[in-house]
């Protein structure tokens, strides 16, 4: 593709260097961009660079934050007893749409994956063991992707809690809302059969 | 979906007021810039408002331009005697990319659609018209999609060559490479029977 303008040359290299957006559809946005009007294309631009230029990561639990320590690790409703462990901040929004957790997170920005050359070191791993060691925690609950993956690091740090009295659960597996049975996997289906709940405990309120 | 910090929410608000874009995929791009290296996001912020407040649209054919006439309408190369009908500035490129044109280009911007409410005043077509007066045109070709508006946009201008001696062509329809008849709908198919050329002459070069 020959653009015959270095300026939008320019932004659809920019436009397309964004995840899953390749250089005709960074060309549609380039060209949607070019009809909006200059302020808009000013304040688009200002909230992109002050995001990253002013954001912050929570300094305890790593979530993304405008101060040091995030709105829920500062919230004092929450029960800072009970740490739910997750891989990515997506994970913490996606909790906190259901309205049901009311304790704090912790976010690792990864899991441990050897193949990929990720280790414990790589992830924010050793400073959910100093939470651990250092504030008193009465539950972990580990909300980590069913992978092989999660599963290692979910290993990995249950190894770090055998001594200490803590209860450590992880979210339940098993057939999802609106699912069907027909297209569960086997797998999902055998554990859901085996972890089995009594009847009514598993409506929505 | 709850965002904690205002910042990020700012940046996915503009993020997913691109055209394709929901605010979920809008996280995920918002997210990744967060990880880069400020000075790379500096400089996708700069591409962005640079081509907004610097790029142009060519005083005559109506295609991007860093200056006031476009690259293509300046070229001596071209034959500016042979105008090629487009609707929109990706049109240019997508012919420019079969490198077999060299006449130059008069972007529309639309097509007239009387139900969408774009009259002929809505879209660059009296300038189309003020060039076919003014410059010495022997072809205008008429590359607009093939749909019902694309049609009448094509007669509408049509209309005002009538009495011109000025050779009229439009893209030929049929089936494509690479397509299969199977799959072809019956009007193109029965469009390119009816419009059969002569063995040898398909080929590309």
């Amino acid at each position: 593709m020959n653009i015959p303008s270095k300026r939008i040359a320019n932004a659809v290299e920019s436009l397309s260097s964004l995840p899953g957006i390749g250089k005709k559809t960074a060309l549609r946005l380039a060209l949607h961009i070019l009809k909006r009007p200059e302020e808009e294309v000013m304040e688009f631009c200002d909230n992109v660079y002050k995001m990253k230029s002013e954001s912050h990561f929570c300094k305890k639990c790593h979530n993304i934050s405008d101060d040091i320590l995030c709105s829920i690790c500062t919230n004092p409703n929450r029960n800072t007893q009970q740490i739910c462990v997750v891989q990515d901040i997506r994970d913490v929004l996606a909790l906190e749409s259901t309205m049901e957790y009311y304790g704090v997170y912790h976010v690792l920005g990864g899991v441990i994956s050897p193949i990929d050359g990720i280790g414990p070191g790589d992830i924010h791993l050793f400073s959910l063991i100093e939470r651990i060691e250092k504030e008193s925690i009465t539950e972990i609950i580990f909300a980590l992707n069913p992978s092989i993956e999660g599963d290692t690091t979910t290993y990995y740090i249950s190894k770090h809690l055998k001594e200490k009295d803590i209860k450590i659960s992880s979210l339940a597996r098993g057939i999802a809302f609106g699912g069907e049975l027909e297209y569960t996997d086997e797998f999902t289906l055998a554990k859901s059969l085996i972890n089995r709940q009594p009847y009514g405990s598993l409506t929505l309120k």
